[in-house]
């Protein structure tokens, strides 16, 4: 497949709710940078995490294997330290190849699931 | 009218929940990709899957006559194979006319409707 | 305010269910685009409707004047046809100066708000 | 970092409902835009806010200090004037350097939690 998608990312919401009203791992309260490498070469992301009275955190260091698909979860982020939840955030994903990065929160405080979703901005 | 859209787009994220609290098709939970073709020509558009720890599957594909649009669900996608439920995936839509993709989740695991939407990265 | 925004926007989900939990205006079931006119002279918008087996219904024509919003309900178009309910369509906006348009649809069929919105496609 | 974002950005959809169900501020029914300022000098952000039917609002003025993140709450907005309820509004956001802009709405009106969240446009 020809390359498609860009090496650099941001996505300016980020909110982990530490409440969930449900136990399984589908139903907690996350988000997730869904990232998608269609190139025949493994990708390495550096994720970095900017926050409002602190200086950025990282970079988290992933790798998205060649034509696969990550759904990262930004609650299972631990290296250099967790992502803290109750708090503002925003990221940036920079690549070695061009990826595609989608953000998703699912917020399940009260007894019903809520869902918001956007393609993030991809430096041109 | 002038043609607008492009030809290549990609959705990262991809997630069908195999549980509905209803049964009536529409509030099924399912993923669709809504295609619009404003162009005078039939767009051929070919399909394939991204998968967290498999090759990619497809193509699936698809025609969106001229002038019409195609609220595709990925839930109704057979050939090659059906998309799995409950299972992380990625798409990337390839036509041989602009075409616009906008990418939505209706989600009834629980008693209520949850949804999510957004256009889809357009490839430059 | 310097320029800003595309002269010719798209949106490729559309569906506005018949039914409402709610009986007041702003709870009832209902699509918008959301047209943001910056520019200090009015812009006249030309809006054609694509649905799944027949063909394009338009030109819907509303002016946005100079430095105003306009929050335009799927609902309330009429002139040449209203648009009908529990169908899938598609929008493409066209400006004579350049405004910004984002879709949301509200989802009252059960008795909680669901919601979605994502900016627009703009052609380049 | 590299710089990445834009320096002129706008958000379509805007209303604050009146009403929640919840009085904890994070479950207030509010609209954010969430700033991301990656770069390394403090960026200076004035936000104009359109309405329907009289003149734009603004410039509020912001200052997202060098690598942080602000994630704004039209409700917060006191100067020049408070932002109304229950009214359709749009904004445009102009930086200095540049930033990434994204847009949520929390919607508690009902008892449960309702989001939609979209990238921002951004101005070539």
């Amino acid at each position: 497949m020809q390359p498609i998608g860009r090496k650099r990312w941001a996505i300016a919401e980020g909110y982990i709710p530490s409440q969930s009203s449900f136990a399984h791992r589908t139903l907690i309260s996350h988000e997730t940078a869904c990232i998608l490498n269609a190139a025949d070469q493994d990708a390495h992301v550096s994720i970095t995490l900017f926050f409002t009275d602190r200086e950025p955190v990282g970079p988290y260091r992933v790798t998205v294997a060649a034509r696969r698909t990550l759904h990262l979860r930004f609650n299972d982020l631990k290296d250099p330290e967790p992502v803290p939840r109750d708090t503002d955030y925003s990221s940036v994903f920079e690549s070695d190849v061009p990826i595609i990065v989608q953000h998703t929160r699912m917020d399940t405080r009260h007894a019903e699931v809520s869902l918001l979703s956007t393609t993030a901005y991809a430096e041109a």
